[in-house]
């Protein structure tokens, strides 16, 4: 069998990456929708288990704790300084499978195409996805493509699903902050959004705000291993640090206290905000993470953080305190206090 | 602690089901998206691994042979007779799995809402997901919402993934076809893209046509207990039947040889075929598996499948051949012999 003779029979003429489009036929389930598959997705994320070319991947797997998520993006713009929708996707659901102080193993993903939208940025976006995975050393094993008209999607959607294990004895949870426990960050807050939001808006700034989008998973592993016990991981993507630290009071039933002068803030983000009108506390990252530890195991998890590059600017921002009403405060630079709420309505569409 | 009092603070007045719409706070990772996924997502599809309320759902796993397979959904329109895209999701992605001659155990959702959508038709398909679900006896254990602007989207996107475990000694396959297998359909061919395209062309027919959209995993228990050496199953979704023997004739690098006769396909299904313009062999199916097995194995199959309702009307339509050309040919009714192509372009687009 002569596979190059039936590649010709199939597909006589290659896939026109420089100038082709995204049309309906490649999400039809036929030849074109298989030459889409076989030379642009199959091409870039090549691994064994996507070669098995089956409509699910199978592989085998240690007995243990597992975790699976499920992240949809649909970031506008597709490219943006510091990363691109590929990427993201990539960094976003390996950070979820992190949270769980789990090792990702494989992703799979979704794709809903546009018709029209060019195959070039496609390319682009799918070899930076791909890029991104092997960075991370995950594999995407899987994936769907699907086209929808014109003008009933925005280009790309990508939704991705990972799967990890969790070491023995690693259970962080949204639920097990307890009064006393130390809030750390992993770095400074709102590059992302702000990325994003001056991309949108055209601004530029003297200094480049570049989005923090990065895989953490590397930075958990070393976190994991010198304090298992970490009660809580969280990666603050939409809505914020403030948002998510919301979350996590009400899911463990605490109020928290904040000291603002002791969270990470690039100044050229403080600038930013200010000229877009954004709490840096309540714009998204896709590189940060918040970790809630017991007092007593919080110089060693900074430490483990600092260690990492991902985490060289880490630092503790508050404490867990006792609050029926589960409130969020903050002592302010000015020796004030507030009350940090939850996002009410949006402030950033589309920012992941 | 109060719950319930925590939860007045958090939202003062319910979701309006009945008139509201989706709105872009709905994806904003603030307080009205932890709104909509408690009040719509996690009331619908309660289980006690979606209720960690984490972003990934953790589950413990035995050693063994695990699947992972993804699905996106863009059907139009959104509710069809037989179904609807929550109801789709669902048995499309287990079936993916059961292709693999797996047991489905857990599902992910991911929605990509367009603003404006009313939340009563988001209800509908997410009580009919959840119906699908709990009929398929598996958990949707973790998903995420996304909400894009007024024509960007198209109501409502689903991405599914489905995880689960193969059973010792099961190991189907698309490159597993040899040249004397016999090839199997569980049913009808073509009653799903006939069910969406008469809604679409708004054509009625003296009998209803009905999408065969269901879920499969239990047929396939049935099978793999009777032939656990079945060599490929597939379900012929998008390109039906004749595109999916394409796929396998390439992946095996076999030939394959159909008899037109005995293809089991109803009345109605060919006489909107006929007045539609459509080849039956190239329609989707959402309820519906081919199987390749030994030859000496195909009566025990088909008793198998004749056994589970969803397999009653299961026949033997042809048999895998030596051919180097991987061609799919088929013995027509009238007695002559023609090539059964892949698809070609677009026959029905946004089917799934």
């Amino acid at each position: 069998m002569d596979p190059a003779m039936t590649d010709r029979r199939l597909f006589t003429r290659k896939l026109d990456l420089a100038r082709g489009t995204v049309d309906m036929s490649h999400g039809s389930g036929g030849k074109a929708m298989a030459q889409m598959v076989r030379e642009l997705f199959a091409a870039a994320f090549a691994n064994p288990l996507l070669d098995q070319g089956n409509d699910q991947a199978a592989f085998d797997a240690p007995a243990g704790r597992m975790v699976v998520t499920t992240d949809g993006f649909v970031v506008s713009p597709l490219f943006f300084p510091g990363g691109d929708i590929g990427s993201l996707a990539v960094h976003g659901t390996v950070n979820d499978v992190a949270m769980a102080g789990a090792v990702p193993l494989y992703l799979t993903a979704g794709f809903i195409l546009e018709e029209g939208f060019p195959l070039a940025d496609l390319k682009r976006l799918v070899d930076s996805m791909a890029h991104a995975a092997r960075e991370a050393g995950v594999s995407i094993v899987t994936g769907d493509t699907k086209v929808v008209e014109r003008g009933k999607g925005d280009g790309v959607f990508i939704t991705t699903t990972g799967i990890g294990v969790v070491p023995p004895g690693v259970a962080p949870s949204g639920e097990r902050a307890r009064p006393g426990d130390a809030i750390l960050v992993s770095g400074t807050m709102g590059d992302h959004g702000v990325a994003i939001m001056s991309t949108r808006e055209n601004l530029s700034f003297e200094t480049d705000i570049r989005s923090d989008s990065a895989a953490l998973h590397g930075l958990v592993a070393g976190m994991v291993a010198a304090v298992p016990d970490v009660h809580v991981l969280r990666d603050p993507t939409r809505g914020g640090l403030a948002t998510t630290l919301n979350e996590v009071a009400h899911q463990s039933g605490v109020g928290m206290l904040l000291r603002e002068a002791d969270i990470p803030l690039k100044a050229e983000v403080a600038a930013a905000c200010e000229l877009l009108g954004l709490d840096p506390l309540y714009v998204a990252n896709e590189g940060k993470l918040i970790a809630i530890c017991a007092a007593e195991d919080s110089a060693r998890l900074l430490e483990a953080m600092r260690a990492h590059p991902l985490g060289a600017e880490a630092a503790v921002v508050g404490t867990v305190v006792e609050d029926s009403h589960r409130f969020v405060q903050m002592e302010t630079r000015f020796g004030g206090k507030r009350i940090v709420d939850w996002l009410s309505g949006e402030q950033l569409p589309r920012i992941c």
